[in-house]
């Protein structure tokens, strides 16, 4: 405890368990503070393949471990299991549901969800997705959908059970996309007798004038030819007007509103802060971006509270660069660590520089042996970037025993284009 | 088809697609007859290891395939997601959700659901395990407790929740009361703070004078002493009178009630038979036991309806034996694959012995490395049974990718005691 300023233990409460909170909960476990880790969850979940658990691909249990269990055996780290209802900075509290904590370092790292653009009611008919919950319930609806048509008498209904909508064209869109291809002209292929599973209808439906906006436009148009080679409609510079049910209305840039019939669609587009983005603006006045992001300052603290850090998919950090660092893995990892060498620093009496996020490179897969990667020194996209984009996707993966495992399925899926967790499960 | 003594094709309808069901579909998927296969499901479920569900231990995709997936490529047999609402025998019509089929013959095989002996209303309080659904729930109960008592700071309301009950000793509630006492000393040992999980009161209430009754005496004792080895608190001879939220009261035969504090209580005890025995009395008149079971001819058939099977769980069948046949899964899959055999046999005119069940033993785990078996020739307990019932889990596993999968799994699980699936999802 020498290292301390004051002679009680320094405690440091962390919201969130994403890959922000637990890098910088797992960077401070050798340091002499007191540690409380909360989420609302009692799992780290490894949002980027989401997709796979959405398509039958993984279990839920694959991608996700126990907070518990990833920082166990760490008498100064708790973890609880709490939703942070209030933050009162002046006194240094955080209100839980039945309990309150007090803190003199605060991180919080809560990531964003779903945006709907003030079409909220959206939510329903085209969920997003963010949670093992919405995994489910979008598996749920994908292989319904193949069921119902499958009993469907009237070609007309059979035909928007086999349709499947994708609004936005990011990674999400991109990947589930490829994926619900893959289901569908692989996977499903034999099992059905009165439809034809390769005859439905993938449709992605992208605002923006390209694919993936944030890669190299190269990259981007190889994603389009890559997806429309797995048989899936692409539709750049076209925005969704409306959705209603078994109806989805949308419009190019000058032409004509078109209406499309489909049982099935999925939220792919925008995501917004996390509510705590709102509770950090009420209690400190902080200033929040359009998505209701928080902006940072370069150290990733927030205006006038210099013990109160927000990093991850919640902060907006624009120093140093044109646009803010983008909502992935990697920039929340490295600010998570960040955060916890400038506590351990500011323990000692000392600072650090500013952030700086080190770009490795981004990457996104379609289908079952194509990627797109920019790696920025150079360009993969086909299936060598696939090796790489599933190498790397393993390796970042929390828990041992996940790898393995997953590694096996992925090779044995690869081989047979199984896929072995299509549950169709009710949730009470 | 000149097989068939009309020229139209000979219809089979079989309702249930668990072990009965779906042995009965494989064994005529060459046969020149058309097969159509209901389940309200879309999957088979290998019931036996749900418990391993309940506990984290494995996902519910693991123990789960697609029925479709399963019957893939055999264009005589048709999978339709259906529930079956009614059953016309004279018109040999089956009433669905929304269409109707027709039958020459048809198999009922249903199963069974829980059966809490007219106290219905402690299902919320006590739920039992049959189906995904169920083990997530108790999964989520389990894990959920831990984390409440972690919370707590009151010592009674924290002892209550490190307190389960489980209510029943047969099969069920002897595998999970191991893996349960497995979760609490080994598991989760030093993920907590507040708590020490090895503290956990586990106990287990058996209403007959022994555990698994339906093993020879000298196996019962070693499941107790196993059990208790583990940390479990086994009370047998002992009936629970009431359960309320947080309060069981029981009553062992010549003593006084009793009453425990417990936050999480399960029920492992009776099952009674589903909805379709009620069904199938009522359009057929016959006749079914004190669990709802129906009572089937030596043949499978029921009474007045030689072209109606009911087979497995549903199935009362006594002839020939001092009890009927248990409700287990070699019983189903003998029985599916007899009735098969004689609709094959009718085919060409001929007939069949009647059905005789080849009982090749019983076997139940206790915890991580301790189970009993009874082959008839040979009983086994400890280590060597455990490696046994191990090995032919993963053998009767449908799916070769699920069993290669659950090999790694309980290798690992077995030299680490982690649990992968220990996930709190919400159902919406």
């Amino acid at each position: 405890m020498g290292a301390n300023p004051s002679d009680a233990v320094h405690r440091v409460v962390i919201i969130g368990g994403g890959f922000g909170g637990l890098y910088a909960a797992k960077a401070l476990r050798r340091t002499p503070i007191k540690v409380t880790l909360l989420d609302k969850r009692n799992f780290h979940l490894f949002q980027p393949l989401l997709y796979q658990v959405a398509t039958g691909g993984l279990s839920p249990g694959d991608i996700a471990s126990p907070i518990r269990a990833i920082l166990a055996g760490h008498k100064n780290i708790q973890v609880l299991l709490a939703e942070v209802k209030d933050i009162d900075p002046k006194e240094q509290k955080v209100t839980l549901d039945d309990a309150e904590l007090t803190y003199d370092t605060l991180v919080v790292a809560t990531g964003v969800s779903h945006d709907y653009f003030g079409n909220e009611h959206w939510q329903k008919l085209a969920p997003g997705l963010k949670t093992v919950e919405d995994a489910r319930e979008i598996r749920r609806r994908i292989l319904f959908a193949f069921e119902a048509a499958e009993k469907e008498l009237d070609p007309e209904k059979r035909r928007a059970w086999m349709t499947f909508v994708l609004i936005g064209g990011g990674t999400t869109g991109v990947e589930l996309a490829g994926a619900l291809a893959e289901i569908a002209h692989k996977t499903l292929k034999n099992e059905f007798i009165n439809i034809d599973t390769t005859q439905a209808k993938i449709l992605l439906l992208q605002g923006n004038d390209r694919l993936l906006p944030s890669y190299p436009a190269d990259l981007s148009a190889e994603a389009k030819i890559s997806l429309e080679r797995l048989g899936v409609t692409v539709k750049t510079g076209t925005r969704v007007t409306d959705i209603q049910e078994h109806i989805v209305t949308f419009k190019s840039k000058d032409g004509p509103p078109e209406q499309i019939q489909a049982q099935t669609s999925l939220w792919t587009a925008g995501v917004k802060a996390s509510s705590m983005g709102k509770v950090l603006e009420n209690c400190t006045g902080v200033q929040r971006d359009q998505s209701g992001r928080v902006l940072v300052n370069p150290d990733l603290t927030i205006a006038k509270y210099p013990n109160i850090f927000v990093i991850g998919d919640l902060a907006n950090f624009s120093h140093g660069q044109e646009e803010s660092l983008p909502g992935v893995a990697p920039v929340a990892m490295q600010e998570g660590q960040y955060v916890a060498n400038l506590i351990q620093q500011r323990l000692k009496g000392k600072t650090l520089p500013d952030f700086h996020y080190v770009d490795r490179g981004s990457l996104a897969v379609i289908g079952r042996n194509s990627a797109v990667i920019d790696l920025g020194f150079i360009r993969l996209k086909g299936f060598i970037a696939w090796l790489i984009w599933s190498f790397l996707h393993i390796y970042f993966l929390i828990g041992f025993d996940n790898r393995v495992i997953i590694f096996i399925q992925w090779a044995w899926s690869y081989l047979t284009s199984k896929r072995g967790d299509r549950l169709i499960t009710e949730d009470r």
